[in-house]
C-alpha cells in the first residue's frame, strides 16, 4: 500500500537550508578529525528509539544524508511514517563515509525527534475521540518556515488537518466582520460574490446567535470558538448537519473526550504541534 | 543603553519567507472582506499579555508589518525584549490599514509567542543558577531553519549561548575520536595541528579516566556528559582550573541547583529551547 | 471603496526577476546616452491606452519603477484595476530620472499589457454569463512561475477562479479513480477519510452514470466535462442543487450563453487566460 | 547531428519553482488516493498530439518528471524539439510511479503546449520569408520571468532572434537620441566612445531623414519603425548593404511576404511569441 | 554630468549574501560592546585614501551601510566612481549608529579597496595607448560571482570591457573550429545561419592563414592570439580596416605601447583585473 | 588518508551561480556549432599545469562540469588539493560531450587558478615561519562572496585560517573600547558578561600598555597590530604565554622570518589571499 508522501524536491530544499546553517564554513571537529582519520572503511550507524512514540521524518532524515554524501551514504529504514515504535527499536541503519554521517547526525535528529513528537502526541487526541468520529485537526499557530514539516506528522498522526494557509479556505473572525458593519450574513454574502466555488467558507462564532446567523448565510464550516460544553450541545442541536461544526480553545488531553460527544465533526488545536514534547531518538555508532 | 539585537535585513528574509509560506496566492478572508469595506479609517490594535513572562521578538513582529505594509503600519512598543512582562499589559500599539494587521497578526504572533516562551523559560534556569557563577548554555537541537531565533531568545532570557553551529568551535565526541583510534590526547593533538587560534576545543568526557586524558591535551573546555554529581565533584577538583568545565544531560528545573553548586562553570541544555512552552500573548482590536 | 489586491513584497521579488533577467549586465543603451547627458532635469511619461479594455497590472507597473529608482521616480495612476478605459486614455503618469524610466519601460508594459488583456478578455465571457448567476472559473493551464498575475488578472476582469494550486481542493480525475479501480464512490469515500474539512472535493464526470454515482458519494462539486448541451441539461435536473455544477470544455465567446442558460453554476476555461490577447498600451514621452 | 539546447541546470530551477507554485503544500487528489492504492505497478502514459504543427519543449517537459521522482520516472521520446509532428502521433512515453506522472502532468504540458505553440507559429513566418534571405526575429515583448522558453521555442520554429536583454546590443530609440540633443549622429559618437567592440550599434528610425543619419554615424543595425513599404524600398536603396536593416511593426501572416520583398534582412515581430496559440498536446493514459 | 552606473537592485543583492558571508549569527563583538555602551550619540567616520589612485565602488560602499541601518546611516561622498584621488584625502564622510558602520566597515572597504584597484592598474593601461586610438578590453577570467563589479571597476578605469559572458558574442576558438573539421570559413558559415544579427561574430586566430580565412568567412572581428609584433603588423596590412582586430596574450604595462602602435584597435588583457593590487583605503574614526 | 575537504552540496551554489552569470541565455559560440557537429564521439582533454605550484580546486573543478553535464562528463584527477606540481604536468582528463566542456572550461580554470595561485603564495609564508612553529592566518580582507573558497585556498596552502567571520570570535578594536569609555579591561569584562564560553576573545593592542590592560583582563589572544620587532620582543616577553600571541601588519616573504624569530605564535596577512598571483593552468585539447 501506498501512503502519504512530502515531495524530495521540496525537502531537500529546506534540508539545503538547514545544513547551511549548521555547517557555516565546515564541520571543523570532523573535518580535522577526518583529515587523520582512514576513510577507507564505512560507518556503520543505527537510529534507536529511546521512547514508544509514533514514528514521523523518514524523508527529511534520509535527505540530509543524501544531500551531504550525494547519495552515497545508505540510508535503510524498518519503520514507516506512522508507524508505532517500542522504546530501544532499531529504526533504520546508517552506512557510508563516517564524514558524512558525523555531520549530518544532528540536523538528521532534529527533523526526526521534532516530527515524531509532534506524530505521537496527535495520534493520543486523535485515538480518544476516533470513536466518536470527531476528527482532529491543526491551526496556523506554527514555526515560522517549517509548518510543511509540523502539518505532515500531525497529519501522520491521526490529524486530517486545517486549510495550509490564507489562501485555500475564507475564514472569518470578529475583526472581519466588523469590518463590514457587524453583520455575520452581510459579510457572508459580500464574500461569496468573490470566493471560487473551489474554497469553502467559515466563520467563527462566539455565541448562539451568531450561529444562527452564520446558517442563514449557509456556510460550509462553523466554528465554536472557547463555548461551554452546553452552548456546544445547543449549537449542535440548532445546525443540525447543515454545515460542518469545528470547535476550538483550551482542549487538552483530559478534557477532549467530553468535547467530541457533544455532536460535533471537528476539533481544532493548536496544542498537538505546539505542546508536542520532542521524541528520544538517538544515534548508536555501530563502528 | 543598547541592547543585543538581531540583523534587520537578515530578520526580514526570514520574515518573507515566513509570509509566503502563510499567505500562498493572497489572504482571501481579508481581501474579499477588504473589497467591500471602507479602507480609508485606520485600524488600531494592541498586543497584549496574557501571562507573567520575559518578552521577546520586538524585531520579526514589527518587520511583519513592515514587510506587508510597506514600512505604513505603525508599530510603537513599549517594552523591550528581555523585559520582564505582567499578565495583561499592553506592550504594543499597531495601527494602520486593517488589510496589513489582519493578515500579518498569526504570523507576528507567532514569533513572540515562541521567542517568548524560550526567553521565559530559560531565565527560570538561568535566575538559579547565577547565583553560583554558572552560565545557562543552549546546544545544537533546535528547530531546522529556525535556529538564530531561539538562540537569540535563549539569550534574551539570561543564557550565554553554546557555538553557533559547527564551524566556530571545535567539539569532539566518542565517535570523532575512535576514528583515530581512542587516544583522546592523540585525537587532540592531530587537530591542534589545523585548528585556527581564534577556535576552542571542547572535548566531552564520560568518565574520570577522560578527563584526565583531555587535561593533558591541554583542552580549552571539557565537557562532562550525564554524570553524576559526585563524578563531577571528582572532575571539577581534578581539573582546577585548567580548563572551562561544562556539564551536560537531563538538567530539569528541580535539580540544576545541585548542579550549579558543584564548581562547574556552565550547564548546557537543550530544554530551555526544545521544552520551552509558547507565552500566551494575543491581539486586541480597539477598532 | 477597497479593491482586491497583489502583496507589494510578492510582487516586488516577481518584478526583481524579471528585471535581472531583462537588464542582465546593464542596459547599455541607456547607460551610455545616461553617461553623456545632462540628468538634473526629470522625465515626464505618460502611459496610454491604443485600444478599450480592462485595465490590470497597476501594482507591478508601479514596483518595476519602484525598484528601478529606490522609490524616486513617481507614478499616478488616474485609473484602478478593473476600471473600463477607451483607446487613447491618459492611464498613469510617470515622473524621474529618464535612466530609470528607459530602463524600466518594456517590463512595465510587459506587465499591463500582458494582464490588462486577460482581464478584458475575461471580462466578455463574464458579461455574457452573468445574467444568468453563472460564474466564470479559470483553469491551471497557465505560464509556468506567472500564474499569481494570470489569476489575478482574470478576477479583475470578473472571474471567480478555481482552485488556486493542487493543494487547496481534491479534484478526482479518470485516472486517480482508475487507480482504485473505478469506482467513483469508492474513491470518494477512501478520500474523505484523508481529507481536511476545510477543502471541497470535486469530481470530473464524463458522463450521466458518473454523475449519478458522484452524487451517491457527497460530493462538494461536479465537473462535466465536455458534455453537449443536452446531457449536461439532463445531469443539471438529476443534481437538482445537490452539488455545485461546473462545466469544461470548448467554451468560447459565441457559445457560451448556451451554457449559461443549461442551470449550471459555473464554467471553467483555460481560453480566458491562455487565449487572450495583449491589449496595447504604450508610453508617450512628454520631455 | 547535434541540435541547439537549454542548459539542464537552468531548466530545473524554474521547473522546480513552477512545481512549487503548482503542488502548494501537496497534490492533495493524488496523495490521498495513492494512500490508497497499489503502487507496485507502474503507469504508462504517451504524449500525444491532438494538432499539427512543430514541437518544442523536450527538455522542460523530461525534467518536470526528473524533479519529481528524483529519474526514477523513464520519459522516452520520439521527436525531437524543431520536429514537425502531425495530428495523433505519439510523441513520447512516460513511465513510472503513478503519484510522479499524475502531479507533474499538467505542469509538463503546460511548458510544452506553449513552447510548441511559438514554434509553430514561428515557423509559418518563416516560411514564408526564407525564400527571400530574410530573417524572423523577436521582440522583449515577453512573458516576465519566462523570456528563455519564449526565445528558445522562437529559435526552435526557425526565428534567428533578437538580443537576448539590454546588455547584449546597444539599441537607441527616440527618447535615447532626444536625452542628448536630438541628433543621431553625435548621440551614436557619444556612445561609442562607452561601447564594447563586442557589441552591435543599432538605431531606430522613423523616416528617411534618420536613416540617412544613422549612416553617416556608421551604425551596425537600422531598424526601419511601422515604415510603408514604398518607404522602406528608399530606404534600403540608400543604405545599400551599409548597414544591417531590420524592419518592424504590425507585420502578419498576411502582410509579411511584401515586406520579404523589398531587399531588407531582418523582420522582428512580438507576434511570434505574444500571438502564437498554444498547440494542443494531451496525455493518454495507456494503464 | 551623467554617469556609467550599476542598479542599486541588484548591487543591493550582493550586499546582503556578503553581509550575510561575514556576520554569520551577528557580529559577537560589536553586538556585546553596543550592550553596554551609550548609542545615542552618533558615530562619525572618514574613508581616507592611504595611497594614490583612480576611486572605484560608490555604490555597494553606501548600499553596505543603507542594508545594515534600514538607510538610517548617512554617506556622503566627495569623489565619484573614476575620479583621480591623491594619497589622504578624504573621500567620503559615514555618520550615524557605530553598531552599523562597525559591521560594515570591512565589508564596505573590501569593495572599494578591490574595485578601485582595478580601476586604478586599468587607467595604467588605458593611459598608455590611448594616443593611438586603441581600446582596452577584459576577458572572462575573472572571479566567480564578482564578475559585475570587476567588469565596472575596469569600465570606470577606461576600459571599453569585451563580452560580459557566453551569450552576447560569438567568439569561436580553435577547439570550436576543430569540431567542425577544421575549417574556419565552414565554421563560420554554419554559425552565420544561427546568429543573431544583433550578435557579432569573433574568431580567434594563432597565424596569418587563418586570418586570411577568416577574413572571407567576413567575421566581424579577428583577434590575434599571442603573436608576434611582426606578425601582428603583417596581419593589420592584410585585414585593412576589413574587421576589428584584437590582440591578447602577455601584454604588460612595458610591452602595451609597442602592441598600441601596430594599428590594431582592441588589447584584450586578463591582467587589468586579475593583476590589479587592491588600493590601499582606509577609515579614519572622528569620534 | 583523508583530506580537509569543502561540501559538494554547497560547491554546487556557487558554481550554479556562477555557470548562470557566465552562461546567460546560453553559450551561444557552442551552442550554433554542436548544432553542427557530430556529438556521437567524445571529447577529450586534459588540465595541465604551466608553473610550479601548490594545487587547489579540485571540488569546484569538477563540479562545473557535473552540473553542466548532469554527471555524465567523467573527471578524473591525477593530483589532491595541497599537491605540490611541477610545470607541464597532467593533473587531470576530462572526457564527455564537446558541448558540457566547452562551455565549462573558462569557469572551472578561473576557480583552480585563483584557488591554486593562494594555495602556492601561502604554502611560500608557511614554509619560513613553520620551522619556528609559527602559523600563519589570513583575515577578513576577502572577494566578497568567494570568501570560503580563498580561505579554503589558504587553508590548503598551510594556513590555520583565523575567524570566519564575525559570529565566531570576538574581536575587539580601538573603536570598540573607545565606544565603552577606553578602558581595554573594562570593556573585556563587559564582553565577557555575554560571551560564550565556546567563543574566544582577542584584543588587538597598538602598544606596550594595551598589552598589559589586555592581559590584566585575561584575554585568550593577543593581537600586536603593526608594532616594530622591538617592541613585539618586549611584548612577547611580558605576556609569558598568558595569551596567545598573533602579529599583523605589512608582513611580507622578506621581513616575515624576522617576525617568526620573536616567539609569537600567529602572523596574520590578508597577503596571502589578496596579493597572491593565479597560477597558470590550462586545458589541452586531446581531440
Amino acid at each position: 500500500m501506498g501512503k502519504y508522501l512530502l515531495n524530495d524536491f521540496i525537502v531537500r530544499e529546506y534540508v539545503e537550508n538547514a545544513l547551511k546553517e549548521d555547517v557555516g564554513f565546515g564541520d571543523i571537529s570532523t573535518d580535522y578529525i577526518c583529515a587523520n582519520a582512514d576513510l577507507t572503511k564505512d560507518f556503520e550507524v543505527c537510529l534507536r528509539s529511546r521512547q514508544d512514540g509514533i514514528f514521523c521524518g523518514e524523508d527529511p532524515f534520509r535527505i540530509v544524508f543524501e544531500v551531504l554524501s550525494g547519495n552515497k551514504v545508505q540510508v535503510e529504514f524498518f519503520v514507516q511514517d506512522g508507524d508505532f515504535i517500542e522504546k530501544d527499536k532499531v529504526l533504520a541503519k546508517i552506512k557510508g563515509n563516517p564524514r558524512h554521517i558525523l555531520t549530518g547526525e544532528r540536523l538528521a535528529l532534529n527533523f526526526v525527534q521534532r516530527m515524531s513528537g509532534i506524530s505521537t502526541y496527535t495520534r493520543q487526541f486523535v485515538d480518544i475521540i476516533e470513536p466518536y468520529q470527531v476528527s482532529m485537526a491543526d491551526t496556523r499557530k506554527n514555526t515560522p518556515n517549517f509548518r510543511l514539516f509540523e502539518k505532515y506528522a500531525a497529519k501522520v498522526g491521526g490529524a486530517r488537518l486545517h486549510r495550509f494557509n490564507l489562501s485555500d479556505c475564507v475564514m472569518l473572525k470578529d475583526n472581519h466582520i466588523a469590518l463590514l458593519g457587524g453583520s455575520i450574513k452581510d459579510a457572508v454574502l459580500k464574500v461569496k460574490a468573490y470566493n471560487s466555488h473551489a474554497h469553502k467558507i467559515e466563520v467563527e462564532c462566539d455565541n448562539y446567535e451568531q450561529v444562527v446567523e452564520a446558517i442563514s448565510a449557509n456556510v460550509d464550516i462553523i466554528m465554536l470558538d472557547n463555548m461551554s460544553l452546553d452552548k456546544i450541545k445547543k449549537c449542535v442541536n440548532f445546525i443540525n448537519n447543515r454545515a460542518i461544526i469545528e470547535i476550538s480553545g483550551n482542549v487538552t488531553l483530559d478534557n477532549i473526550e467530553e468535547y467530541a460527544k457533544t455532536g460535533i465533526n471537528v476539533i481544532s488545536s493548536s496544542a498537538i504541534i505546539a505542546k508536542a514534547p520532542t521524541l528520544d531518538l538517538g544515534f548508536d555508532y555501530l563502528g
